[in-house]
């Protein structure tokens, strides 16, 4: 799979009375694995506080298809584009080695200064996401 | 306003390092209110554990108009209708008395036992269901 | 009882694999008592970002009797008295009108500024904290 | 360093206003540590879903030195001896290569089973606590 992936295990705080990962835990998630995107990309000096930007998010979405249960080793993969002065992930959950799909998700960004005022986004920002691939059918099997 | 409506203090544990309160913590909102929802229309006894279901959350959206801050007393409104097997809710969270909108947002939940099967919807959901008014236009100022 | 008491509902996530709320979540439930006393007592101007000031934590423990369910109505007790310039708090959790004790608790906190610099206690919460009363033996059922 | 230790960074969400790790936190890191350690042993499969056992939090206690910041790759060390039925975690927490120590802890469990009874430790536990190194001045600078 030709997609940025990233690996955690659930913690059982994470789970809730129904034995499953609780649906709120989800966007932790993702921005577990958005934030290990910009590191591996050397974007993290562009995320507040070491530059007075963050990327405020203004939408999230998820669809839950599988539960997750405690100590599953999950593998989240991203696709990332820019909309104009907007940043929009798009996310897949999976468990294990047996890429089981669990949930697919998005959430759309636009860059905010310390004051949460929109800023102009970085030009490291914009040259990643020129060289970022998009996949319209991604993920297929949702 | 005729809508149903749940109220709570912003903690400080709900917000992040950008001062304002951390996106996760909205799905934390909705389903208190959705549960004191439950409560206040005697349908807490329909819930795991009390009864052998729990809405297992198939789907949440969240749309982020202004963020909210510590100490912030919102204002989360609901409305709700069935939908087949399944159960939507649309929130709205407001600001104080200035009913600021700060975001709206939906889940859908499908009725599941303590061993994730789908169940059949309880009788007093389904009646509470049928006497619920629900306004497509709603929240107007979103 | 003569303590100051605070009374919140437990949250579904709040809860864990094993049906019973999470003990982490039991710092949580102290913050909130202990930010409600503040507003209680007028001291919330004196609370960052209202002012300059937030009380940092130092030190915190917890002891815990029974478990906590979900949708049980806890009852958060409290003491404060100062310690030099620090502030310390014993908390006991209670369930519902039994007051069946669930668990005690401390937290040890200092004046800090927004750069995390220790600053003077202000007037008000000297003043406030002269005129709370301490119980050495409480909560006398731990 | 001969102790056991793990290693995670410190997510966004895991922040709060003052720009800090929030306290409530550090139960979550040492639990995340707890349970890497169970399964660096082998003693995941002695742990609830998997057994019908689980070690219940009866103490939790943590001294803060130094706050921790979003990004920061945490190292979290532990040592653990049984202590008759109950068994007994220390744990010490740095902030990346330069080994800033940032807070201690403590947490006590008993084994219980799924109904919250406790239950007699099981062999494979008793035999790694036996072989368990613990060191009473522990961590050196705290």
């Amino acid at each position: 799979m030709a997609h940025y992936s990233y690996s955690r295990r659930v913690a059982f705080c994470d789970t809730d009375a129904m034995g499953v990962v609780h649906h709120a835990n989800y966007l932790r998630y993702f921005e577990e694995a958005r934030v290990d995107w910009l590191r591996r990309h050397g974007l993290n000096e562009t995320h507040y506080p070491n530059a007075d930007v963050v990327m405020a998010v203004v939408k999230t979405g998820v669809n839950h298809y599988k539960p997750a249960y405690f100590d599953d080793l999950l593998n989240i993969q991203l696709q990332v584009r820019g909309e104009g002065l907007k940043i929009y992930f798009q996310y897949a959950i999976y468990r294990g080695s047996e890429n089981e799909l669990l949930a697919v998700g998005e959430t759309l960004h636009v860059p905010v200064n310390g004051d949460l005022k929109p800023v102009r986004m970085q030009k490291a920002m914009v040259a990643q996401l020129e060289s970022e691939k998009w996949i319209e059918t991604w993920p297929s099997n949702s």
